[in-house]
């Protein structure tokens, strides 16, 4: 029999249902990304093609003396919101509410290589795309008008990406989601009743069990959630108590780096260079300092595709346990700390 | 510049960005579904491969003597959550919280032609499935474990159907998910706040202003929404208050049945065959006389893939303006109404 099983951050429902992974599957499986050349002409975001993409907001540069890049961020060419003068709600009739699209929609450009995604960078490299991360947030942050900022990664077709050249993306709305909302309610009526952060309590419950937690380092738990939303859906999550990844310790992003890559180097390999959804979430940026919410990072892996009961419904159906899952993950450090391709311990 | 509109349902905001329509894809199109034949061996669903599934639970018989069927109701072999007694909760440690999975998982088999779909069959036949749905749904709702009943129909590899053959699933659940009971205490909220129905006054605003709808006839209104999440959402609604389609008079599931088909089969020579999810929403089970929610049907093709931003957020970006498409449906409909295809009127 399955189990339905509730998200202490959401409230949200997820069916654990492992005999559904059986079900015969006609649809075509997401196979290893074909073989991609190191450089596209076509690419927008390939070296020599820079004038194909809007000016640059940001730029790691290659060296002091070089024209050339390592991570470049630019606004999205199609943005989705773009910068501009805050204008009042206006409602149409008593019922219908819209506002113009201001904001900032930007494309973090991971590395000139055409072909590396991720799984496969340095560490060095993966600490560049974290510090580009973390500067275009805080320097959007600084715009009152913008009251959340999602930064996010799709990889591959199943993941809703339109090009394959390694990239993020940022957008700054000017209202905050409802989803949202309703993670930071639940979390602060935690904080109001217990006196704790909801995910400090979360983070000491899973390590005391131990069964979901992959590995963990001075800074950082990864471990897969209670009511995982999809096979092996992975959390990152600091140890210590802080409401904004604008706010981390750049000092430490180097490590954040180390467990990003390693992690997803596991799943790259383990699924087969899957198709992934990679969030940042953190709390509004008006209240960075808050003491009941806790940012982290979710990548959620597309094996499958969200269908009509999750769309109606919100609830999941993962046909995987996270205990079962995590202890593969666990697994796959073994085997790549040995193999001298991984830097963490699993957890034991 | 784009705009920020508010669903009034679900205080859920999209972002309205026509112009993110002409970025460019690389990713492979949905085309248009590959022959397939009347028949195939190798398929569950198919006349002479019953003994495949689990036992019947409700059928239509082709006629009184025959044993062929035109409608078969079936568990679904691969079932997120069974029949069984009702446990409480159980609490693990004082954040996690589970529930064994009982309830059901069925399906609706809609034909005994496996290229048959929905958009192709005659208004007879689309009746019969719609008899299917409430029949099952009423038999459902009597087991007061059951607190919701979700009926919903993936169509094509995009909307997350295994299987090609046309049919239709039912989930019924012991739990209410986050997101109705949040559109649930919206519409209560209006309820007592306005003192009327919050889809009555929508569907008031909406034939007054018409940009918007696409055809209504005696008992139903086909609009496109003012916060539409994807290009072409469609929404049938019901044009008398009710709260649960269980109690929706089944001297009307003709028409109904015109309504969809028609619907459907515009979407299906506009977007070539797309595609898409469909959802029939109700209350919940314990109360489906109430005042304030109002059952109705959702239709969302799947032209794009979910990406992060709105895994993350609950935000989406939609590339298509409700008003737009709704004219394009608006001309679909008179073209097909002359050819003698369709026999929906558009508005005007």
């Amino acid at each position: 029999m399955s189990e339905l099983r509730q998200d202490p951050t959401t409230k949200a429902w997820v069916i654990l249902a492992p005999e559904r992974a059986k079900r015969p599957q006609q649809r075509p499986k997401v196979g290893r990304a074909e073989e991609l050349p190191d450089w596209d002409a076509s690419c927008p975001f390939c070296p020599g093609n820079e004038s194909q993409t809007p000016d640059e907001v940001f730029r790691l540069p290659a060296s002091e003396q070089s024209s050339a890049w390592e991570v470049r961020v630019v606004p999205n060419r199609f943005a989705a919101l773009v910068p501009g003068e805050d204008s009042p709600m206006v409602e149409e009739g008593h019922l219908f509410r819209k506002k113009a699209g201001i904001g900032a929609h930007e494309v973090i450009i991971e590395t000139p290589s055409h072909n590396t995604p991720m799984p496969l960078m340095s560490y060095e490299h993966v600490e560049k795309v974290l510090i580009a991360y973390q500067e275009r947030y805080n320097a959007l942050k600084r715009n009152r008008q913008l009251k959340y900022i999602t930064i996010f990664k799709n990889h591959g077709w199943a993941s809703g990406t339109s090009l394959v050249h390694p990239h993020s993306q940022l957008v700054a709305t000017p209202i905050v989601a409802p989803s949202y909302h309703r993670e930071f309610d639940i979390a602060h009526e935690y904080y109001v009743d217990v006196g704790e952060c909801l995910y400090c309590d979360l983070l000491t419950q899973e390590l005391e069990k131990g069964e979901r937690i992959v590995a963990q380092t001075e800074q950082f738990v990864i471990l897969h959630p209670y009511a995982s939303r999809a096979p092996y859906e992975t959390w990152l999550v600091p140890k210590k108590h802080l409401a904004s990844f604008g706010l981390f310790a750049g000092m430490y992003l180097a490590e954040l780096a180390r467990v990003l890559k390693d992690t997803l180097f596991c799943l790259y390999q383990r699924l087969d260079n899957p198709a992934y959804n990679l969030v940042v979430d953190s709390t509004i940026t008006e209240d960075e300092e808050d003491p009941y919410y806790h940012w982290h990072i979710r990548i959620i892996p597309r094996l499958t595709t969200l269908a009509g009961f999750e769309m109606g419904s919100g609830i999941y159906i993962n046909t995987a346990m996270p205990e079962d899952t995590a202890g593969q993950m666990r697994n796959c450090l073994r085997r790549f700390l040995k193999e001298g391709k991984v830097s963490l311990t699993p957890a034991s």
